[in-house]
């Protein structure tokens, strides 16, 4: 049975275990104070061609969002966010957990709009509310979208305007970088966003999220929160090889375009029989709509979510490709869907 | 430079990065619910010889100490520790930013003593005071001594009379459970104890810490206080796998013993020549007193921590070994004292 | 300039008062400990005609709902609450800030349905979500309007269904349950509730809300969530004091019912000038929709909150009516109105 | 029985009272947006001379001493107190629950030194440890001792060198403000100190302490946090009346003067027979050190605090004076002290 429930089902890509492989016994300094993780920060920095971020290694997602906006907020601070957002249904409380509350804006795409901001913005006014001060998007989206330059500067702009800390998760950031449609690059995001982070786990590492904090104002003692959070590992240098590996080459943007190849195929495999999609497939999540008799079967041969009922007879799914998706198991999806006809 | 700075210098011991490269490709489930993480569970249930207790993989120390004790006790509930405890001094507060607070018990040589746990309780009786509802210890300590069975049994008692949760930090337990003059085993721990965990970081893994919760009360919706502190990675499988290579066989005992046997020797080459030491040496640290002049000369080979000034010409240092100490650093250590006397 | 701004414009009831007076110079002993509150209690408890209930004075609402949530709930554990809830958008996160989560239901009329309850239930099964553990509502709600025992008893069922808590906001309380359509009792109160707690600030005191804790699982340790969130008023007899005054006659309901009458009088002059309200009047507010240009008019006389924009000339006001509402003050609404006609 | 135990035994002062019962049935606005709160912030702010600081009326001590600790810090960030702090022993654990850690120092007679709040600092200079912001001291303290204007310019002085903001708990500000040693005034508090409260609950109010926030850069938002711990009053304008009445003319330092002539009256009394005490006598609190047998007879006609068991025969009890001490309880003490000799 193959899956395509996940982009984290198998271990590092190979040339980040090899670089784990080879340093394994060399001694190294603790907590992320070693020449590994200062040379992936280097190779980082130098994609966004500036010097002036301060980079950190964090093992997870939802502990870099928790640490992010419990740091950069007061207690009386909120972070909007797409109803869809991660932080919202997906992370057990977390963001609460830490003593915020995150206003939801229900949008298309799971995007957020500059309209949606100012909306809240003008609403949260009197002092028996909560204070919006940070927004958090993601890119690509748990929908899979991506935002466009123009939409980014655009929230950019608002976040300005109303001086909201503007944080990007970019858990699946890879994957909407190397988007055929993506026109938005690492220098982009370092001059549009205030903080956002590199995900290392769903794009080839074991572990791992280079949290790039732009602002200046954001940058002092955070190495105290995430100390305080149980975030700083003791073997930092054990994320510091794995984004050397990712960054030392290019190996960071050939492994999102192959997961976005992948997803292609099965993109057009899926079309090609007349089928439709709850959005519009672009990275590496595909959101099919398909006749509940027909997953019986694929459930058979593959693994996957079952993202929402549709109508009496159809279910959309998710299928998600990775850096290890192989060739043989979208074939054998292009296979499974021959005989397969939408009418 | 050979460092004795700490026991997290190095990766993975070789036989638990050969069973992370051999699994590297398969596909497992994510969020801890794969086969190696139940492989390793088993393996460290059939230890103790029980199969009611639950276990957890939990990335780092920090973390756990922070989510065991955030997730048992009532808002209104503190802990007790020793002053030297970790959670106390050295975790950047982040037991109280879970809203607890830390009672602190001066003692000996790192350790708690049943009467220190008693007086405590015995202070604390009124509404404006914290209710102490958890004793938090840890073996070995950080002064590296270990419980004897009948200390760790009186302290069990107390916590029994006093209904309140034992739990054993046992980042350092492999170290601990193979002293020489070491009696407990496993198997004393889990009916000793309600909730404790075995250090993988500091004994072999690139990181995780296994946490066992014995008592029922304490297993409810566990996972879910996992999530909320970030703390679930999604490549789970990476600690299952791990903990699999520590646990399939005796490699974790056989890892803690190298420890103390380079510890062992270190401490007998350093007693030949007349120095004394802050704590008796037992476990994988030691705490030698030297002279300021001789310090400045150790330091050209060897890196460590200063631990505490003791007088005006005199500094207790720490060396830690682990398993990935070597027989040469060992021996240039005793090359160097060759020629010290401390008249 | 008449105020129907709100129902905490005034001091306390001149009965309430005159206790205070009266023993202003006795001797009483602190944190609530005192021989008022005793009593005050035993009054209150006999109108349920039980005494297996634990009461406890605190000196606000918001406080009130924050120590209930956050003293009841586990870490991962969640309140449902209608989207209008005070707790949700007139609180200044205060639940949050406790580390719990608030799952919004938009319903009819700030009520919410036991099916409302059922399906967030039903969506939250996973441990990337909370945990639904409690049910928050109000009676009267923000909008004015009460439960029937029909309404409440479904909801209390589906809350013992689903082993959650059902904690009622009763901050205008003696409103809703002087209301002539109401058929709730405090007997029926303290039999389908697990906790709530009976408005003083609102309803003639200076301040003070009196918890009834119900539920047997929920008294223990409570004085100390009151204390550790700085709600144990060192003189505790004053809130004593006045529920003394409030229960040990008929006091309280006289209060409510006069709120209730004042209102209903307002509500009757405004419909006879044919003017639609947005929700059906019923306890002491209401909601008429006025022409923009008559507010100016109004506004001048009366003091008053714009509660929503309904079209581009017809705006809802809320109209609040106390213990402390004057026959002029309603009189002299109906003389502004006499003139006035909705067509 | 005469109580001595504390200064909240009574109500308001007659005069405090009077100004609540005279308007009483006056509306006015809520929330402490009203013109007594105003009129009371500017008699307090004429005491200091100065215009520039932010005066807030909250409900209670440990409310007030949480709401500005949480405010202030960020999540690393740590106070520093007394070990006899009240924060820290006599609240429940409410300043952990807010997030952050209390560092104690041991100190004499309950107040910290400059020294003292050094070592403190220089001590905690590394991430894996708090960051100390804040310092936490009380005028006068625990133990009823109060600091001199030079001891507290030193720790101003202090404060300032290492970026500490200084936090001064003023429950019984009006005692020690008061003492026959005291040489500070409200105007030198007002320059040596960044934020402190004069508290009313202990001084003639039914309830409430007045926060003076002095420290420009602490002063944005201060409301939100207030209505977020839930500790602001719909009806305000009680405290404010109160405080009205206290600062209208000279009754705050009336009141505290007599609770100090009380208790020099007592402490002559005590002293004339040849007991000693555990703090020497100054303000409205005394430590006297009694015989065991004579404690049993006190008793009977006197309630009090057995403070600290001194020897197996001797206690050191607690008595406190305030505003409403009379004359007679004085007078029957010195009758009781009258056939006592301590040999």
């Amino acid at each position: 049975m193959y899956s395509f429930t996940n982009d984290y089902s198998e271990g590092a890509h190979p040339r980040v275990l090899e670089l784990l492989n080879k340093y394994n016994l060399e001694q190294n300094a603790g907590y992320g104070e070693d020449i590994h993780s200062e040379n992936a920060k280097n190779h980082i920095k130098k994609l966004m061609n500036r010097k002036d971020v301060d980079i950190h290694f964090i093992p997870g997602g939802t502990q870099t969002n928790l640490i992010v906006i419990s740091s950069f907020l007061r207690p009386h601070q909120a972070v909007i966010s797409p109803e869809t957002g991660h932080i919202h249904g997906h992370e057990t409380g977390a963001i609460e957990a830490t003593g915020h509350k995150i206003i939801t804006v229900s949008g298309k795409d799971g995007k957020l709009t500059p309209e949606g901001i100012k909306k809240v913005v003008e609403f949260h006014k009197e002092e028996y509310t909560v204070k919006p001060k940070m927004v958090y998007i993601s890119n690509s989206t748990e929908l899979g979208t991506i935002y466009t330059k123009e939409e980014l500067r655009a929230i950019s702009k608002v976040c300005k305007e109303y001086e909201l800390i503007l944080f990007l998760d970019g858990a699946r950031l890879a994957s909407a970088l190397t988007c055929s449609s993506n026109d938005i690059s690492f220098k982009d995001l370092s001059e549009l966003v205030d903080v956002f982070y590199i995900g290392g786990t769903k794009n080839g590492a074991l572990l791992g999220e280079a949290l790039v904090i732009v602002k200046e104002e954001l940058k002092e003692d955070f190495r105290y929160f995430i100390k305080q959070r149980g975030a700083m590992l003791a073997k930092g240098f054990v994320m510091g090889i794995q984004f050397e590996a990712l960054f030392q080459d290019d190996l960071y943007f050939e492994l999102g375009k192959h997961a976005n190849e992948m997803s292609n195929k099965i993109a057009g495999i899926i079309k090609s029989k007349g089928f439709a999609f709850q959005v519009e497939p672009c990275s590496n999540q595909l959101f099919p709509i398909l006749p509940d008799s027909l997953l019986e079967e694929l459930e058979k041969e593959f693994s996957f979510i079952r993202n929402e009922k549709i109508d009496d007879d159809h279910t959309a799914i998710r299928l998600v490709t990775s850096w290890a998706t192989t060739n043989e198991s979208v074939e054998a999806l292009g296979k499974f869907f021959e005989n397969v006809n939408n009418k």
